[in-house]
């Protein structure tokens, strides 16, 4: 621990009340995507955050709401790199929570709001580390970038283009990246990349409105129809039929690889919380299980719809089925490209009258295990935890990492302080006032960190 | 026909409004078997009816809504059957109702009301048959039996346990069974036999809520688990692959296909009603439309829900999958039977985990075509209409048949005035004033022919 740092972590912890206020004051502030709601009255409250700290934040369009971007000079050469977002998921079930989501009611040291774990929590820390640095210091030990996006809940629509515009803006040494958890007496969690993701809608019309089921001794069936194109998708023992779609798929290194054993994944935990009986195939070993959660791609079905969907028993033959199906991507998979194989699969099948729609898609990302960023993350949480992180070399999970980071090969790490029980997406989303304050401290370790190489 | 029939048939146009008047009150009482509402007072209203024809009705209790019973004397030792239920379906969706369903509004000749055509028509019309009968020949050309059961609607879960604790009551020499159709200038359509009917829900569950979608990697999905469970129970040609499925089917008789060239059934027509681009495999020949719509058994998907029900995407890992499943019976085909052939080909499956519960089922039902009360029926439509009938050996449906008239191999045929159009079970359900008093006339002519043998 260096001198200096030292003296911004005891400036933290001196100003601890005033940045928790800044927090739930973002909190207060409703900011939905999906309606508009508070966005533009969400980017004001952010930019004059912003100016606090010294810098006027620019405001750069997209085809939806604009990116919030600041660049703060530091020390060093090196380049923090900053990716939040500004937005919030929706409040419903509103009934199901026990205080006004925009309230950001304290009780018991733990901060209620929708938002201030995902991520009104991790933009604010970014904002305080820079707050503190300047203050404590007098000075930034390495320049600082801010792209905080307002989209992210609605899936990143426009991040793509905005990342291929301005392909200088996103440029830095390393992304520290919204999300991360950290248990309370955990390791504290380093996430180096994301896998990908295809969404896409199969529906299969054949009339147009339900029928006596009388007549399904003649007339299709568009559920059964549907059934057997899934089924020739994907077989009993999970292995995914479609032609060409393990292909591409860059397998995991020895390195990659070399990280499972230590990985905080704890399988009979992660049962409990999911309440299933069993993983798939009964596997309980945790390297099988992980390699499976990051490493192998997924035909998972997130919804089917068709026919009655009332109680009880209605004798109706259906005239539409539908299915929402996500792909979880690896390495090397183009989401537009499997998304072909998909359509191909089904016409050589006899398909042609399944509707295949695509939703959206994200291609996987690994960061540079090598790189001088992800030492930086690894070394300073070491330095600051005293004990080893837990470096994960993917999620299971997906986020537009690739948009930002994959042309130039730049590094993104998702650290926090959050625990995976915030209830983020969920009613009363939370988390405790002190977690907060160690994320903007675990911001400024990495910080002086980078600084140094 | 006979001078006395003609006597009741001008007797019946003399008192047309009184009758149309009787079955718009009737109509005027909702009857909900489902809710219990106005049952009370229907079977009261239906009492009431009865005797003013001069009997006393008998309330036969069962495990829900009783039976109306009553015995009718004629000079002929044979006994005319009538089945029909006071129940009614629901109105839902009320909103897409012209007029208030209970108001029986009559707009242009044609009365709007719930249950007007299914089937508190046809059970007006028995008892304005033997009302017409009576008053105009001062007696009744054959004995007479009412039984008028009050869950019809909610699939007879008692009807079964009354016949069989009164087989004296139920005997008769065949019975009019409610529904049957005849379009305005069609033929007279006469159907002497039902398709059976097993109702099943089949359920996989395998957690206690949703998940991130991210855990399918590791965690069982249900959707995709009842997919393939449904997949190895039916193949893309619509064969069902359940062992012994098809083993006790008694094929159609030679007789019974006999009946198909004159069926009135018209490929194109249904087609176009149904809104189907084509009927399953291209089948276009009316013969083979008709051998599989009366003789194949079904497994017909009703409804299938899982997982995400909503608009758009969400990456969600159900917890859930359910189907329900109704089949087609055929005769030779128990219900129980197939039943316990589905499970037993689950198991054989290894698709123990997949639930299967056991709705209503009913046997298929065929009537003897060389019977007094078939001939009669068939007879004495052909002189009222001077025309042929179309005889359907039997229907696409299901009708609980099976528990009045296998045991004493009893007939049972539907014929009416009604159209296909009705809109039974929907919102503005409707009888045109000419065919409820064309359906009084038919049930007189053939209460005369059968009288004669």
């Amino acid at each position: 621990m260096t001198e200096r740092l030292q003296k911004v972590l005891d400036y933290i912890d001196a100003h601890r009340e005033e940045y928790i206020e800044e927090l739930c004051r973002l909190c207060r502030q409703p900011s939905l995507a999906g309606t508009g709601e508070g966005i533009p009255e969400t980017i004001e409250l952010v930019r004059e955050q912003i100016r606090k700290i010294g810098v006027e934040p620019e405001l750069i369009p997209t085809d939806g709401n604009p990116v919030i971007y600041a660049e703060l000079e530091g020390e060093s050469d090196r380049v923090y790199g900053c990716y939040d977002h500004y937005d919030v998921q929706p409040v419903d079930p509103i009934d199901q929570w026990e205080s006004d989501p925009f309230a950001a009611e304290i009780r018991d040291g733990v901060i209620y709001a929708r938002g201030v774990a995902d991520n009104k929590d991790g933009l604010m820390t970014r904002i305080c580390a820079v707050d503190a640095w300047k203050k404590a210091c007098g000075t930034l030990p390495c320049h600082v970038k801010f792209v905080f996006e307002g989209e992210e809940e609605i899936g990143s629509p426009n991040l793509r283009a905005f990342a291929d515009a301005h392909p200088d803006l996103i440029q830095c040494d390393g992304y520290v990246w919204e999300g991360g958890e950290k248990e309370k007496d955990g390791p504290c969690e380093v996430t180096m990349g994301v896998k990908g993701l295809l969404y896409v809608y199969m529906k299969v019309k054949t009339a147009p409105r339900d029928a006596h089921s009388m007549y399904a001794a003649i007339a299709p069936n568009p559920a059964w129809r549907l059934i057997h194109a899934l089924a020739s998708m994907k077989n009993e023992k999970g292995e995914i039929l479609i032609d060409g779609f393990y292909d591409d798929i860059i397998p995991p290194s020895e390195t990659d690889l070399s990280y499972l054993d230590a990985d905080p994944f704890n399988p009979e935990g992660i049962r409990e919380y999911l309440g299933v009986g069993a993983f798939i195939g009964g596997e309980t070993d945790k390297k099988k299980l992980l390699y499976d959660l990051y490493f192998r791609p997924t035909c998972n079905i997130c919804g089917f719809t068709s026919g009655f969907q009332g109680d009880g028993s209605k004798t109706v033959l259906p005239s539409e089925a539908s299915v929402k199906i996500d792909f979880r991507l690896v390495p090397g998979m183009d989401p537009d490209h499997i998304f072909d194989l998909v359509r191909a699969h089904l016409d050589r099948h006899g398909f042609t009258d399944v509707e295949l729609i695509k939703g959206s898609g994200e291609p996987a990302f690994r960061s540079n295990l090598e790189a001088p960023f992800t030492k930086a993350i690894i070394n300073g949480l070491e330095k600051l935890y005293n004990h080893p992180v837990a470096l994960k070399v993917s999620s299971g999970g997906t986020s537009p990492m690739h948009a930002f980071c994959h042309k130039a090969d730049i590094p993104a790490g998702m650290f926090g302080a959050s625990s995976a029980t915030a209830n983020i997406h969920a009613p009363n989303e939370h988390l405790a006032c002190d977690a907060f304050i160690e994320m903007i401290k675990i911001n400024c370790a990495v910080m002086e960190e980078l600084s140094q190489y």
